[in-house]
């Protein structure tokens, strides 16, 4: 513990004797990427030549296939192609759904398949409707009220909420696990209100899943826009027997080959020890997939090309991953963290960006304590960038599976207001995206990279062990 | 000195002893804000149903009455009109202009009459064109290279700097002196590259004057969009005998009637103390004016609402003020300071927010060190709203005029990436305000007026003297 203590002092203190080396080195990051960088071109080629990039879809092929000769571009010192098989959802034709309360008046609503669901019989679903308020509230009503009828989950996000993805993971289990659970009380299908905290016409997809639920007792999923879900709940309160129909023919086809894409820059002193940076490359299919996770992944490709163009030649090998299957598997991320098990690569240090591309405000860390107050301790570095959140907590899906004791992970956490307005729907494109917080966010990542390279992380596991 | 120090211990100390209050008091604020806010309908309104309100304008008028209103209909001590006469300048048809590499070869380009300039010849304006950096360039230059020609101010934004404000500042004397400075050379107009950071097609205006300049030696003045600027600037590199052609029909009339519109809550223990919480009603004509200023009169007047809904008594007087006229002529702000002084008012605080309507991030404060420390010392009320920004500067022009020894005057300080993109511009519009960004910025407001109400500012003058 006195050893780590030490350790800790001597590393966090090193900056305080090349302050003016590390200021200037951050100011070469940012006025780069500022007055230079290449995540906002990159973006456009992926969102506006490319698309949404669904796993297994050819969007998806063209994005890996360009993205690699973007890194190739770049004088890297190795890029290579990763193959993992990913699951292969697809949407089918467009979805369609109206409620009716009485026969023939009818009113269109706007839905969309939640992504891993079931298709509805081919002439759609038609049945009464229960709203609940979540998960919890099905066990109350019981199978009698439930059996047969569409379950609504209607819980909206909590707006008190500052940070709006806590306002996420208080609604989000009615999106993955609301089919299955209200199947066990015998619903025929299940309409979720749209992750999202603006009213407004967009549905907004997601992944769900089944659970142990037989393939013959599944039932299909959609999601309500937010103003399609107020109406609908007002419609059910003055016409409680009112009918909802929908129809959609979305398919889970066999798997199919993809690929992480990787770019590295060889260390130049400690080459076996590796540090990732990395977004995801594969996208929910409604929009263009620019900030979930177009942003991460040109930021991420940026830090390398930032620190190469500022002269800085890292000491510890740096990569950057471009994961595949976020979204609807996490196939890519658990293939990197086997592959990095199978080889036994040393990885001291991953960074993910994948809450979209806003004004960058810091980053959340999930490592010891001396790691986390190692980064606290350059808090002045950053603050000229306006970068103030240092705090422990999550860091990234993709990363997570190469988590070890000892290791740093960390998220880039930037301003989250915005991101539910677009996160899986339809408008969740480039221009949405502001080309200099996007700039921000790479050079914000490529500063975190560069001082973590200097002055190394703090091995609490080897000194323990 | 000792005196002031200990009042400051005092002060700031306090805190610490009720925190439990202050936070509860802070949350209540917020959830208000964030669950049922008025400032998002209110600026739909003025934006959408009233629209861009320059002064002396149908649309100000508009504004002023819907404004009144709306401050009538939440049970305030008092609401009134304050008169002023403001400026009134008008645009009159769509300004034109292109372009010549060679007699008929003529390439279109957007333009916009500067906030005050006069008008070109009925017929237009047409002449070669000298590029420069800045007002300083014409010197050099002199007049052999000036005289008879148009001066194309092209330095853009600095896009390094973090604050965009800053950049603003450093480019901003093109657009207000750039035609008197070049006028005293003999050139015949001036087109300013438009203060934008981004590359689009927009046209910013923006106020400019002429200084001593004899009416009858007064040249035109236009903003050019930044992609028109860059194309202007190759052209000439290729063609350093390009002409450039423009005309405009705008025309200063004389002074109209006008007012400020404010609404107060009335000290209920120091009703002589006063606090203001303001924006500026006026704005440009191109857009709707919903961030330069509708947020911040919408906001300003949400923090009344806000302290009356949660249910605290302000012991001051507090007053919201939607002054007019502060984009070209800042009769609004010199006139409610003179009928203040008038008054022999006691101003103890002002808050204006005039930076848009994006997530706030603190407040830059224009006060002696123990207010700024007073202030900085709550921080950690703020910190769950991450609100991190109390650093010592100026706060808005509209209060700037109250100023005196021992007030605590602020400025709200939102996130800046944005700003420029739609500053006095078409695209400053509602769609581009964030309905949680804009109510987070009131909040934030109210709650530092809870603040400084509860705890008092410092007032060093008296104690001095």
């Amino acid at each position: 513990m006195r050893i780590v203590l030490l350790l800790t002092f001597l590393l966090v203190s090193t900056p305080f004797f090349s302050q003016t080396e590390d200021e200037k080195q951050i100011k070469a990051i940012y006025d780069e990427a500022l007055t230079n960088g290449k995540a906002y071109d990159w973006l456009n080629y992926l969102s506006n030549q490319i698309g949404g990039r669904l796993s297994g879809s050819v969007q998806a092929q063209h994005a890996v296939e360009y993205t690699k000769e973007q890194l190739d571009s770049l004088g890297l010192d190795k890029v290579w192609l990763q193959p993992v098989m990913v699951p292969k959802w697809v949407r089918g034709v467009p979805e369609f759904a109206y409620f009716e309360t009485k026969p023939g008046l009818t009113t269109n609503v706007p839905i969309c398949a939640l992504g891993g669901s079931v298709s509805t019989p081919a002439g759609g679903l038609k049945a009464s409707v229960v709203e609940v308020k979540g998960i919890e509230d099905l066990e109350k009503l019981g199978r009698d009220k439930i059996a047969g009828k569409i379950v609504f989950y209607n819980r909206p996000m909590d707006p008190t909420l500052i940070n709006t993805f806590s306002a996420y993971s208080g609604c989000v289990d009615q999106r993955y696990s609301g089919a299955a659970e209200a199947g066990k009380y015998g619903a025929v299908g299940v309409i979720v209100r749209s992750m999202n905290l603006r009213l407004d016409d967009y549905p907004h997809t997601g992944s769900m899943g089944y659970g142990d639920t037989p393939v013959n007792q599944r039932i299909p999923a959609a999601a309500i826009s937010t103003n399609g879900a107020e109406l609908l709940s007002t419609t059910l309160k003055l016409n409680p027997d009112a009918k909802f129909y929908f129809k959609q023919n979305c398919k889970q086809l066999d798997d199919v080959q993809s690929y992480n894409v990787i770019g590295e820059i060889t260390g130049s002193t400690y080459p076996n020890e590796i540090m990732v940076v990395g977004g995801h490359l594969d996208s929910w299919d409604l929009g263009d997939g620019s900030h979930d996770d177009g942003a991460g992944c040109v930021q991420s490709m940026d830090v390398l090309r930032l620190l190469k163009e500022t002269g800085y030649k890292p000491k510890r090998t740096l990569r950057v991953v471009l994961f595949m299957n976020e979204e609807n598997g996490m196939r890519g991320g658990n293939k990197y963290a086997e592959v990095a098990r199978n080889k036994n690569e040393e990885h001291v240090f991953a960074l993910e960006s994948d809450s979209g591309g806003f004004t960058p405000r810091g980053f959340s860390i999930d490592a010891s304590a001396e790691n986390v107050e190692q980064i606290q301790g350059w808090r002045d570095l950053f603050e000229p960038y306006l970068i103030h959140m240092f705090y422990e907590g999550g860091s990234g899906a993709d990363i997570g599976p190469l988590k070890e004791e000892g290791m740093v992970l960390a998220g880039l956490r930037p301003d989250t207001q915005r991101y539910f307005d677009h996160h899986h729907a339809e408008n969740d494109t480039f221009e949405h995206v502001n080309k200099r917080e996007l700039e921000l966010g790479a050079a914000t990542m490529a500063s975190l990279v560069y001082l973590i390279d200097k002055y190394g992380t703090i091995p609490t596991k080897k000194i323990k062990g």
